[in-house]
């Protein structure tokens, strides 16, 4: 009987739990499920009743070796920074590990030492990245069986709410980690390839070069550039596509009103607010606009490039952004303030549903034509019991796992799931799973030819 | 007989030592300079027989201190990181020290140490700090002396070129370090305080904040905000002013300019360029503009928001910047793109005259009324010879120099020319020297009483 570890069991692990408890009724597994939070595993426990719940301290490098050291392959669903913890263990005592996280430039040291152990470190396994790689690599790998040649690659996400679930005037809501959602874009320049030139975009424009996105049934979105688009051209070998463009996903009109806040400076995490404590949040916007006598939202639509009664004016007044109520912080940043006024505004009911929206845009040649394949993909699911965010992380590590414990994966050292042998029988069980893209290919007019 | 030793004998130093020349004959000082280059020790000798010159390694701590110990007081003209060795050889040799830079944090932490040896280190004693802390204090305290109540404080100050030699679109050349041009206002947020409300200006809209600043007989010129204008509220006991806002002053239309730099991404110092070593100047400019079929000049105007026939245009077309001319770098960040292109087109004649700049605007109120002062200053020099820079930056701490050696200066501890005994004696003497502020005062309507 093969055993099972899972480290850490946060809300993003509900569908890759359940899925495996499915599965082991068929394969045998023992499930060992490993967490912090003694609430946590005890609610679980109470939920699945087969699975073995620990609670551990996975710095507490004896406690997570004993517990890795049983194991046959090792999940780890824990924050980044704890990763190099368990890659250690299991270096140590063998075993092969699948997360939904990047390789790290820590793990990526150890490289040959995998390799020499011939274990199976599968990196980047879950949503974006995960998903992301294994639908791009099969579209690309489909058109160069075929003879093509890949000439341009564009590819969005975005985790969203559902229709229906999106009632507020940005159609946003918080459904993952709100200091990235405010920090994005400010971590630096974006860097993508389109039309065989390289683009560097600074955050202060970045949620102004957008790309119009439509999927089927789902209705129209936009997309903002990522900032790390290039390193796409060697991770799926498209070094013959003269576009090369990641982004993000948010309904239209978001990223119009966002780049209000860049552009007052609202986003800045990198000095603290002076005299806030006596600050509503009009006063705190204020700080940002010219002196004027008119009334705020004159000032700030006049400032912005905006009519008054403008879509954009109705997202940033709905937060209540001009409002002068206090805000109630002392030592903050603006990034900080925004951030507190959009936690109250954008929380989730608990009926809600999410929605999970990916598409890729590839483009090639081939027989001397060009053509366009669109892929696109939209995945719901109630945020209090499986979101859209947890089936489309936890299904492909899952599968992913289920591979390795059968011995389908010949793929040793450390991976992330370009390859087929990979790719392909996850993304076939996804679509048992209600996880399928739809795709559409059509001659392409290039731009050149008028 | 008094010993007067100046550490560095760089181009800002001419003015500095060509006074204390003169003054020696009166004083009889012994003046020793001693420098880093042997060359300009010994071009400095032949120029000026009669001081003694010293070839020294200023780190080396026996040379330095071999010869603060024969000084009465100490001049440092040194680049800022070697202060603190100065700073503790004269704390350990107990002598004066004046020098032009800012208060660092680390001789902060000296401040008690210096005043219970009962010595006096005057810093922030040149042009910029030191002529605008003592112009503005004499205001400052002219108003308060009267019973008057400062009520607004905004001041800049720049560095230009003179009538005649502003013989570009730009109206401005190098004379000082290009890398902090090009940086400026990459470093942080611009906080200032306007009619009693904080304002924080990111980057990205620093050359946007405009104010509108006229010097009689010299024309028109724009001031961008400063980054750290409220340090001034303590440093000047204004606490009642609704409004401090220091800037930076140049000639109209260049911040326009300069901001287009600044939009596009070009002055970032984060990242290298990829690809740069294959790129023109115009391919430099591509990677920052959207994606057009245009011109790039059309599509540059376009995304910048001017027409291609506007002044704005000018400016950027005469740096050739959007010429197909190779760039010649390999491994460089925008900011290092922008500053290469600048240093050539930006260059100085010998025959050139610089010009600074520097205005205060004071508003009080005094027996009820609302007046402003307006104090201005414009002083130009030949490059080659005694540049307006030299003389306004040398003359202040050469002046401050007799006073310290004349017992005139009570003022013991860490101290910056804001006091009356220090500022008085020194702006009276450099108006014979051709330094002159203009002051006008009227009366103020204020734009609250319509």
């Amino acid at each position: 009987m093969k055993q099972l570890l899972i480290l850490g069991a946060g809300r993003s692990s509900t569908a890759l739990i359940q899925y495996l408890c499915e599965q082991r009724q068929q394969y045998h597994w023992q499930i060992v499920v490993a967490d912090a939070s003694e609430q946590t595993v005890a609610v679980l426990k109470q939920q699945y009743p087969t699975i073995e719940t620990q609670q551990i301290d996975v710095l507490n490098e004896e406690a997570r070796n004993r517990i890795v050291k049983q194991a046959d392959l090792v999940i780890s669903m824990l924050p980044a920074r704890f990763h190099i913890h368990v890659v250690h263990s299991c270096l140590a005592l063998q075993k092969n590990l699948i997360t939904a996280s990047y390789v790290s430039d820590d793990v990526k040291k150890l490289r040959t030492d995998i390799e020499n152990k011939g274990l199976t470190f599968l990196y980047e396994c879950g949503l974006d990245p995960g998903l992301d790689h294994m639908s791009a690599m099969k579209l690309i790998d489909e058109v160069k069986a075929q003879g093509g040649t890949i000439t341009s690659f564009q590819s969005s996400c975005g985790g969203l709410m559902a229709p229906g679930s999106d009632d507020n005037p940005w159609r946003y809501k918080f459904t993952w980690n709100p200091r990235n959602v405010v920090l994005a874009g400010k971590f630096g320049t974006a860097q993508y390839l389109f039309r065989g030139r390289y683009k560097n975009i600074p955050h202060h424009h970045v949620f102004k070069r957008l790309s119009a996105v439509e999927v089927p049934d789902y209705g129209r979105f936009e997309s903002y550039p990522n900032r790390d688009s290039l390193k796409y051209r060697d991770l799926y070998g498209i070094h013959q596509a003269e576009t090369i463009l990641r982004g993000t996903l948010r309904r239209p009109g978001f990223c119009a009103a966002w780049n209000a806040f860049v552009q007052l400076g609202l986003t800045d995490d990198s000095y603290e607010v002076r005299n806030l404590e006596n600050m509503t949040y009009a006063d705190f916007v204020r700080a940002y606009l010219p002196y004027s006598e008119d009334s705020l939202v004159t000032n700030f639509s006049r400032y912005i490039g905006t009519d008054v009664t403008s879509e954009l004016m109705d997202r940033i007044t709905w937060l209540g952004l001009l409002e002068e109520k206090p805000i109630g912080l002392t030592k903050a940043s603006p990034a900080d303030v925004l951030q507190k006024l959009l936690e109250e505004k954008w929380q989730t009911e608990p009926q809600n549903e999410d929605m999970i929206v990916m598409q890729h845009l590839v483009g090639y040649q081939l027989n001397g034509e060009d053509l366009l394949t669109t892929s696109s993909l939209a995945v719901t699911g109630r945020l209090n019991h499986l979101s859209g965010m947890a089936k489309t992380v936890g299904y492909p590590l899952g599968i992913a796992a289920k591979l390795i414990l059968n011995n389908q994966v010949s793929q040793a050292g450390l991976a992330i799931p370009v390859h087929k042998e990979i790719y392909q029988p996850i993304l076939q069980e996804l679509e048992g799973l209600g996880i399928v893209f739809q795709n559409a290919t059509r001659s392409l007019v290039s731009a050149y030819s008028h």
